[in-house]
């Protein structure tokens, strides 16, 4: 791996007290430390991981992991939210000849009319608003179709490597060990590969050309699979600093992507706060701002309204939009039986729009006119599945799969206005019918990525719905889902708080990563290996730094055997030092001799019939 | 539903806390009450159940759910746990001819030497010791094939129903929802089903002619999916009562059978605690004491030692016994170049002995003298898979199915000596190799019910072993697992305490009623779709009261809205009441009218091919 820079090891802090006052979470997660990599042939690309390095009696490489957290965990950058993060995207975008914009006025409705105390100041981040023109490339998509290779794409590529080189040709390969229905991951990403998935429509890289602060990543089947963290301003905000810590506090446990869902007042400011701070992809439902626009009233919500949000927004630099184009007038009648109806704010918002106007939804009827907006600054759509299913009952059922197909046909106009395009999916599904969901979804919707909330594979367990819809995303992520938004042990019930936050990213990082390993991953299972080494060999604080949550590990095994001294026990606490199995396996093995013998006579023993029992004397 | 008792229904206590010293956690959970019922024809046969009242406007029956939690949860009830349970076995015991046994004397290595203030008092609840003889029935097994039908079998029969009456004959049959790989799962349980079931090998019911006080449970793959919860000794015991009240709060949350692995002092008198107060099976590891008999020297373990600390458990009533027969000498070299050697405690002691005497197991060699003296209690054989994959990595490797097919071969041995046999499993599994475990563990040991740990999906996630082993459960269960082995959080990391414990247990819970409702269990819906209407309607405390975990569910709900108008609010605090979609879908459903001119509209929509785009105009 060819590091250009690392940081130097150093103790850092456990992090689950909230920050002081106007600043945010900073310093590396316990045990790891932030390194760049650059891939073959370009310099300029600095590529980020979290490298942990292991005892010295291990005899490893230090383990290199992806790496969501932005310069956040980087000892060596200095972090001010006012000054916005460092541009990693800036020299690539100005090489694309887009031009500056005149940036839309900001009006006080995009505020939600908040003055005086009660307005959040604007960030004072400089920030030039850059425009597409017709003629050339701005998409992704369009690069990729044209067949040219951008530096997101060769940035993915190597992120997605986990640093790792292309194996020299004739050299032996990895055995292939998953099932992954027939996609087609590759031994090693190249910059060509990501173009051609790209240009097939079969992964993003969701990337506004007004968010130069982006380190990007790659949402597609074929790749890692990523998690969306989903977060949304207080009633009461006292900084804009705790709203930005709400992302970097995400991002720090693994969320790949995070929507902001806030309502009310001051969200134009605060959504600038979040993007100027923000290393990862950052999505919105432009509706929720539309209809605070027009004082909560759905009835005057409008196609010009709405227009005029996607261009503020746009503008401000978010990366996706999540369009609930596919709830149509005539899909709404088939929820009227339903057991839990639209559970979706958005679908319920543009259901309850059709139904007052009886008319055909704006979304649909502008979806073209979406698109050329959209494609201008390169925001990639997630299109809404505004008809999910609410309930186990729901699940699967004539309304859902009815916006399934309209997203399909939605899917193919985005393309062909040259936009990049992800679909949204359930919900609550029982474990027996999640398959049809995936396999229907890439049929309908020609394997654009897909993006689904859990599943929750039962209703009974308000509290727990982090787990059960664990079990959900774990499958349909092996089935082929590309993004997991996550869900916390609040929902249903809250909203959630820092713990719950933390909870829920490490969850779904288990369901992501359980989906990578069942896929057959090439760079998944290193991990689990290097981790599993560490806990046969009693090395315990290699165990804790190489898990995805060092602080709890560390914690838990703390309560039980507090002593430092414990941390190099060759045994563990629930068998203690007498009984322990791992310590017993350990001395099997270390006999080499005496295993060689048994080798001899479990081959003797075999020839003459392993299969009989041998009856007691 | 022929209740013939209930309780009368009382606010009850949240029981986070733990109890006063001397006492075990009573009453009931929040929100419900004791029932019992007969099933038709057996008055003698009290089953008990929990019941949920609903709200008056639900205008719904009150829901039945299936209740493991023994007398503690009735108010009813006088607690004593010096006293001991009912026993609502004696009676048909005491038709069946048993004789009592001449009890084996208890002697000073039972409990690990301790003696005065270090040592806990034999539990004074009445034991009388029975035995069966050679002659005739004494296993649930036995009786089964001899075309019997036990009270045990009518018990389990009435209870999987959860109190439904068969529908009468002709009746509209419920549509079946659900993929059962094959199982042949019933639309109503009768006795007769479970007599056929178990005398086929595939179901079990553990109960010991010695533990009189057992409410009886089945576990096979057509029946609900069962959860196991372990527990085992402090090293620093204060009371008796403080280790009945591990069993207590495990079966309070839905432990179905409790396994006690503990170790060191007292923990024959413990187990007699344990016993005296258990209303589930109880299983054990007499490995474990066998080792602390000869001073926890691996080398001093013989058979006699063994047969002799079998016999004590029988007498004491243990349920069912973990017998690691499959370690057989010729499996062990298959492990020396496993990433993580041998996890099973049971598998490397046995491994250790096999290695130090160069022999083959005096399990496996005495197999059958084993199953002579379960028989004679009918104690269940739980064949432990002391060879399962600690790790990823080592998942369905060669010792692993080398070993499960010689617990096929063990499984038919014990059949034939009239035994009831449940087989082991993992352990460390990723997502596309459970199936393969699930369907060897069929074909090889004849169809046996399969009681696994997890299996764990990844092993990056130390802290959060509940959330990654779930994961597995509920996909091995929903493949035909029959019970689930909890997993805590601080699985790998240290001795789980009181919280831990729920949490496991919710989770496993959860999984368990996935594969249910997966499996197409013609029960397990009934309570998703009763939470999902409370849910839709805003009947906050009946979503709270149906939940798995009252308690959690209602306190994250207050964190956010703690009033209590918020109760009965029509909206949640995820969306506040001006966007709530829940609210407007109510609106969608309750303009009937519209409804229908809507789907005349959809009709007319879909006639003209609604898979056209409209462009905008």
């Amino acid at each position: 791996m060819n590091h250009i820079a690392t940081n130097t090891p150093e103790k850092p802090v456990t992090t689950s007290a909230p920050p002081e006052p106007g600043k945010v979470t900073t310093g590396p997660i316990f045990g790891s430390r932030k390194v760049w990599s650059s891939p073959a042939g370009h310099p300029e690309i600095r590529v980020p991981f979290r490298e942990i390095a292991l005892d010295p009696s291990a005899n490893e490489a230090p383990l290199c992991l992806y790496d969501t957290s932005g310069p956040y965990t980087d000892t060596d950058a200095t972090i001010n939210v006012a000054a916005g993060l460092p541009k990693p995207r800036a020299d690539w975008l100005s090489r694309r000849g887009f031009s500056a914009a005149t940036p839309r006025a900001v009006r006080p409705e995009d505020n939600g009319g908040a003055t005086g105390d009660r307005l959040v100041a604007p960030c004072p981040a400089p920030h030039r608003v850059l425009e597409g023109g017709a003629a050339s490339c701005v998409t992704q998509y369009e690069f990729a179709r044209a067949g040219l290779i951008t530096e997101e794409m060769i940035y993915v590529a190597h992120r997605e490597n986990l640093g790792r080189q292309k194996a020299a040709p004739g050299a032996a390969g990895r055995r292939k060990d998953g099932d992954d229905f027939g996609a087609a991951i590759p031994e090693f990403v190249t910059p060509e590969f990501v173009r051609d998935e790209i240009a097939r429509g079969r992964a993003i890289i969701p990337a506004n050309i007004n968010h130069p602060e982006l380190e990007p990543v790659i949402i597609g089947r074929n790749f890692l699979v990523k998690v969306n963290a989903n977060i949304g301003n207080s009633a009461v905000t006292s900084s804009a600093a705790e709203e930005v810590e709400k992302l970097v506090w995400s991002i720090r446990w693994g969320a790949d992507t995070v929507m902001d869902l806030s309502t009310g007042r001051n969200i134009h400011n605060i959504r600038d706060w979040i993007l100027r701070n923000a290393p990862t992809p950052i999505g919105t439902v432009p509706l929720y701002q539309a209809l605070e626009k027009v004082g909560g009233d759905v009835s005057k919500l409008s196609w010009e309204v709405f227009r005029d949000t996607l261009i503020e927004q746009a503008e401000q630099g978010v990366d996706y939009f999540t369009i609930h184009a596919g709830v149509r007038l005539a899909h709404i009648p088939l929820t009227a039986e339903r057991v839990t109806g639209i559970v979706s704010r958005g679908g319920s918002i543009m259901a309850s729009w059709c139904l007052m106007e009886h008319r055909e939804s704006f979304l649909y009827e502008h979806f073209e006119d979406i698109c050329d907006i959209m494609r201008k600054y390169d925001v990639s759509f997630s299109l809404g599945d505004g008809l999910r299913p609410g309930s186990i009952a729901d699940a699967n059922d004539a309304a859902q799969f009815a916006e399934l197909e309209t997203l399909g046909e939605l899917t193919k106009i985005a393309w062909a206005k040259g936009c990049q395009v992800m679909i949204e999916g359930p919900g609550h599904v029982p474990m027996h019918k999640i398959k049809e969901n995936m396999d229907k979804q890439l049929r309908e919707c020609h394997e654009a990525p897909f993006y689904t909330l859990g599943p929750l594979t039962t209703d009974i367990a308000p509290g727990y719905d982090h787990i059960t819809s664990a079990i959900g995303a774990a499958m349909i992520g092996w089935f082929g889902t590309a993004m997991l938004c996550y869900v916390t042990p609040k929902e249903h019930l809250g909203l959630p708080n820092r713990d719950d936050v933390k909870v829920g990213v490490i969850t779904y990082r288990i369901s992501a990563h359980a989906a990578d390993l069942a896929k057959g991953h090439p760079s998944a299972k290193l991990r689990d290996d290097a981790l599993s080494r560490a806990r046969f060999s009693f090395r315990w604080e290699d165990q804790f730094n190489l898990s995805l949550d060092p602080d709890t590990a560390r914690a838990y095994h703390d309560e039980t055997m507090p002593k430092e001294a414990h941390k190099t026990a060759h045994f563990c606490s629930m068998c203690g030092p007498k009984f322990c199995s791992m310590r017993i396996s350990q001395d099997i093995r270390d006999d080499a001799q005496r295993i060689a013998g048994l080798e001899e006579k479990s081959r003797e023993f075999r020839e003459a019939g392993n299969k009989v029992y041998v009856p007691a004397e």
